[in-house]
């Protein structure tokens, strides 16, 4: 990882080595066979939005490491920071991040992090500012916990679980299929996801209704390594021969800031759901979903529950990929 | 208790064996004799409800075996779930019991649970659906930590409280007294009371106006153990030659979601509070609480501080209580 | 410190000779050279007021001791509580102090609280009723983190980066300027750094615009010791020769409670910070500040950044003073 203190805020910042150290730590320490302790260290988790999974793992991570964590919530224990530089800060912000971060890594071993999202222009949140100001300020190492690009843990998670259930993952193809809900989600699942699975070397093929196109960004990370990632406009296609169908619904980044245009072209996407037949189209494709998923809505109750779905087990290697990382970052 | 994973959702769960056993390791982990540890295990909170005494009583039970606590509050940290099953979830939930139940199973080594209750119709919050459905999923132990009809970890602490005061409880009177306040709770509390004394061999009574009568389902499962309990008309017939008195305000089930009833049907109860003249009626009577109480108005200065109150006591006993609970629960 | 059980309230609590003790430990502990634990002890946080940098410390200082922590927020976790006595409980609060107290007791090793402020009046809310009755019904340590009037916490960690910085601390000029903001902090912090800075034999000067007196308080209790502080018109006069200057915005008491009057008075007050010119004048001065701070409003990029600022080393010592007065308090 990069120069003291590492930072985990996108799996682009890992070396291929890196990345395959994370995951065979990740998975020494599902088996218990890994022994390094993190007894009274600390790590501070600072949710800018809520969190359920992402909040309860990290924080059991940290417990069956022998250590602690600190919980604050945007909403009630901190309030609005600045992150330009150089300003008068005569506005809503009493603190800037410069201050907040060099005080916080006084106090604990690392800094967990789900930063806030204006919700206004997709070309400034895409920006992921206030992540980057962190990891600038931060004088130890901070951790991506979501932001509106990239969701590097999740990702860890997705990757080990896929090796799990099919071993090397080189051309083995992964379907991504984008699924109506009335609550969508950040691209940062399906972005991360995208940049491990091909440095991972599978073939990645994109099915979305119109306008549901990702961030530019993306294409630019996977081209410089020399990969690619296809969309194909029915998910039928996308599924042909996949060995791994992956759901997932995010926002339209076209409408980002505008609730009624983006619930205009939510209305036509009825039926992008995964279910059975679908499923059957693959070449004995396995199921995934990062969750939360609307049962029956982006995907059926057998879907979920059959025996091709990993979505469990995907959710539960959030423990084990969290461990590896904190063991990494705060221990070296 | 019952097959794994072992769960405690009202205290009918447990045999008589069971229930002794449990009462016993709380005395000695009271006097601090038990040397079993819970060192790195986690258990997960879910407060959908606030609370005071039950949530630090239950993180610090934890911390004094070596464990930890993740603790998730209703109101910031997660959304509303989905408990039914096989529907399609187009509504607020976005995410569905099952799921959540599974996924933090894998995280946690048991779950604790303030489940939420709708408010609207006693006929549908009775059910318990919130925490049966929790309990149906999960993979660890789960813990009810008051439902709209069971509160075991009260129940517990009240009856190792009478023991101790009282030794062997067969034969002995127990009042329960309904009390006057502008913010009543629900009969939980005393349903959970009248199970586990009933269970012991004490001699309830019961008083209260007109209108607060206790959900059936308590009458049928004290009836089923051939035990029973006697409603009287009157207080101070209630309190005479009881050896406890323990004061409680809860709601209309009448009245269930009808706030302008509950209030004028609450109007012609004031005087519904326990002084020194109440007390004085029993045989030496014992003065119990489960708090938060209101002073001066559902029991006296003069009782609540008295050389006859057992409040603290009985609060400081969830600690210990719980620790039985969570020892027994997670190590079996 | 005061008899069982010990409180930290306000600095005068301490003999000179205790509050020597508690910033040795402190500094040794610093230097990780005491081996004092609190090894499954626990301390109830209990926050009327939101906190980033108090809450974060604390809970990182008991963790690295080898305790734990339960945090309780006022807005979600808890009700109001009763303070006054012998009343009948027929109002808002459902709970009073003296339960509440006793109960958490009976959970944990000591209560740490940053009590609420009703906010209406100077006269009512500079008693600190609120955490003099948590005092007074505890039966653990209790923390005071910040009232109304009293920050032990921030002041003891003033004195000892003071005494890093300059060594003795005997005949040193401290200069405290009075900063505009748009959200200022109660003058807690400087009535305790005034306290704790003339025990230690400094020298005191405070600058502030007419209407920003301090409590009648501060001056009573220094003047009982036999020292002083004096009050300059221009800020310019404070820090001409002074070894450390103390930046922080505090609201008039005269306009407690009324924010028209007070903003009206804050209005006429631009140009109260600290910038490169008034900071040479002093003498070599140190610059301080408690923080939060509005860069570039209250202090400049230039001074919060320059070699001269002790802020972040200031903050970081809240977590070595916290350390030694949980060891005092806990173990004595």
């Amino acid at each position: 990882m990069s120069p003291s203190p590492a930072h985990l805020i996108r799996l682009s910042d890992l070396s291929d080595r890196e990345l395959e150290d994370l995951l065979d730590l990740a998975g020494r320490l599902k088996r218990r066979a890994a022994a390094e302790k993190l007894q009274n260290r600390s790590v501070g988790l600072l949710f800018f939005r809520g969190s359920l999974r992402t909040r309860t793992a990290f924080e059991s991570a940290m417990h069956q490491l022998g250590g602690h964590t600190v919980h604050l919530a945007g909403a009630s224990d901190f309030w609005e920071l600045e992150a330009a530089e150089g300003r008068v800060m005569d506005g809503r912000a009493p603190e800037h991040v410069k201050d907040a971060a060099a005080v916080l890594s006084s106090y604990v071993d690392a800094l967990a992090i789900r930063p806030p999202m204006a919700g206004h222009s997709w070309a400034s949140d895409r920006r992921d500012e206030a992540i980057a100001a962190w990891a600038k300020w931060a004088r130890v190492p901070v951790i991506n916990l979501e932001s509106a690009m990239w969701h590097p843990l999740q990702a860890l998670s997705d990757l080990m679980t896929m090796k799990e259930a099919l071993g090397d993952l080189r051309g083995k193809r992964l379907a991504i299929v984008w699924t109506h809900s009335p609550t969508p989600a950040s691209p940062a699942v399906v972005h991360s996801l995208i940049d491990a699975a091909t440095r991972a070397g599978m073939d990645v093929r994109l099915a979305h209704p119109p306008g549901y196109e990702l961030d530019e960004e993306v294409a630019r990370v996977i081209g410089a390594r020399g990969r690619s990632y296809r969309s194909c406009d029915a998910r039928e296609e996308a599924v042909e021969g996949a060995q791994v169908v992956y759901a997932r619904s995010w926002w339209s980044l076209a409408d980002y800031g505008n609730p009624t245009l983006a619930a205009s072209r939510r209305a036509r996407t009825h039926g992008w759901k995964v279910d059975e037949d679908l499923l059957a189209r693959g070449d004995g494709a396995r199921f995934m979903h990062a969750m939360p998923v609307r049962r029956n809505m982006e995907a059926s109750d057998e879907v979920l529950d059959g025996p091709r779905s990993l979505v469990v087990e995907q959710a539960a290697n959030r423990l084990h990929a969290t461990k590896a990382v904190l063991l990494k970052l705060i221990k070296g």
